[in-house]
């Protein structure tokens, strides 16, 4: 009888679930669209539709757990989601609780980005070390930090709000109340902000704006080493802050890695002493959207570790 | 059989000893100077001597263990110190394994800002929590971080170089290859530079313009304002980072906090959304300069428990 555990990426957009080996290897697949607009109980229903297809084709099997990444903060006590722009119908609701007496087992939830951090660590880019912290550079900023090879929550699990951390002090302003943080200056909005700001043209994407960095143009290319430097800021920050072997980035940015990473790391070499005279590594994770699902379906597995310590 | 520790705060100018009660209280002490011009061993001898002093009026007792607080990086696996400006002539020398061999007894090495954050959270403001970063304001700005109840250290004992954090992207450049590093703009030298620039005086001390400030004087208020701002975008990002329910303030700048807390409190409700939205404390440290005293004596302690889990 082999075990293993089902990992659940809830987006606002998709709903991914996989049952995954202890030792790591996705066994199967199910995909489906997020039906927002359906409510809580359509969102509850699919998830729950989508853990028992995967655990009915494993019939015999044992299964360790659900956990289950969702966008927002989650408040780990009580099992809430808070505060999550995309799935507002699950503010003051016993997510966890209600799914778990839905499927009769043990499930875990966990921030998208935090989870996706723990994927990494569990089978990507972080599988030789303990201790990361992982940005993600989407249409926002955000991130996660894995301590002891454990998620940094916080007391109130909002932990690793990474894209706000303050790069330019009269910077852009930011819909959280601050100006100048990371993610508006160094997210696909920024960037497509930076574009118009360089009149490279009026509504390009932030996808526009690599393809034409990509053909060369110097105006695009130094939007990219802009945001670089933001991040480089960020990362240097938090390297003199933790002292961790490995800072990952991931994200629908990572293409352009090579316009943006060549002055992201100039600015951690010039603001982080420890950088310069340690072997700290910053690189780009291996997962992709597939570290949010190998995370959530750790959850269980780690925490039966614990129980077993 | 009263079992107790002894904790040793070494400094550039003081060396300090302390016996103490498994339950955090102080049951004997011993202050010297610190025989820099004498060397290493002047000062080896100088912390075995008080250790022993200590040790030989508690016959009968059990000591459970050593622990010295120290300026600069701990190698913790080798048990070395390096980067001491103050202790030069430790660097590449095995610090701990030869107090061990002259004592007799287990030593355990700190950074001396970690020490101080454990000290704090041992035996004071941070009793009753279990995570929580200090800042230590003094000629230079130092960082302890306690998370679940232990230094966090990072791989190479270097976190917590929180007066490396870049508060102004442009500003005033600092000797870690850095500009606008935290203890550049919040320091007795960075409170020392800025009464220079107002004019207030030339030769004045951080001492002089608290003085002032404390007389009316407009500029030198203005002066722990600005402090109080550098200091708010760098504890702004400790808490979107850390997510942790307290952070601490020490060292000589404590008694200006009327002066430049208001400003840094500012800061942080603009640039934490989590500060704004939780009960996040910040708040002053309340050991002094015992901390340091207290989290070395802690140290083997806290160490024993582990291994008794």
């Amino acid at each position: 009888m082999a075990d293993y555990s089902i990992g659940v990426d809830l987006g606002g957009t998709n709903l991914r679930a996989a049952a995954v080996s202890r030792d790591g290897r996705i066994l199967d697949k199910i995909a489906a669209d997020t039906d927002v607009a359906g409510g809580r109980t359509a969102v509850i229903g699919d998830i729950v539709n989508s853990i028992n297809a995967l655990r009915d084709r494993r019939k015999g099997d044992w299964l360790a757990g659900v956990g289950i990444g969702v966008p927002g903060f989650i408040l780990l006590e009580k099992g809430f989601v808070v505060g999550s722009n995309n799935l507002p119908f699950f503010e003051d609701f016993p997510l966890r609780d209600e799914i778990e007496r839905l499927l009769g087992t043990t499930v875990f939830l966990e921030n998208d980005a935090n989870a996706a951090a723990l994927g990494e660590k569990w089978m990507g880019a972080g599988k030789d070390v303990n201790d990361l912290v992982l940005l993600t550079l989407g249409t926002g900023v955000g991130g996660g930090i894995i301590s002891g090879g454990r998620v940094l929550h916080g007391f109130l699990g909002m932990a690793g709000e990474m894209g706000h951390l303050t790069v330019v002090p009269n910077g852009n302003p930011c819909g959280c109340g601050n100006v100048g943080c990371l993610e508006k200056h160094a997210s696909a909005t920024a960037v497509e902000t930076m574009a118009k700001l360089m009149s490279i043209g009026d509504n390009l994407t932030s996808l526009d704006v690599y393809n034409l960095a990509v053909e060369g143009n110097e105006r695009a290319r130094k939007v990219f080493e802009c945001m670089g430097s933001a991040l480089g800021i960020a990362v240097a920050m938090l390297v003199n802050i933790f002292n961790f072997p490995l800072y990952l980035l991931s994200g629908g940015a990572l293409p352009a890695w090579d316009f943006f990473a060549p002055a992201m790391i100039a600015e951690v070499e010039k603001r982080s002493y420890s950088y310069r005279h340690t072997k700290t590594r910053i690189e780009r994770a291996t997962l992709g959207n597939q570290a949010g699902l190998f995370g959530a379906a750790y959850l269980p597995l780690l925490t039966q570790w614990r129980i077993q310590d």
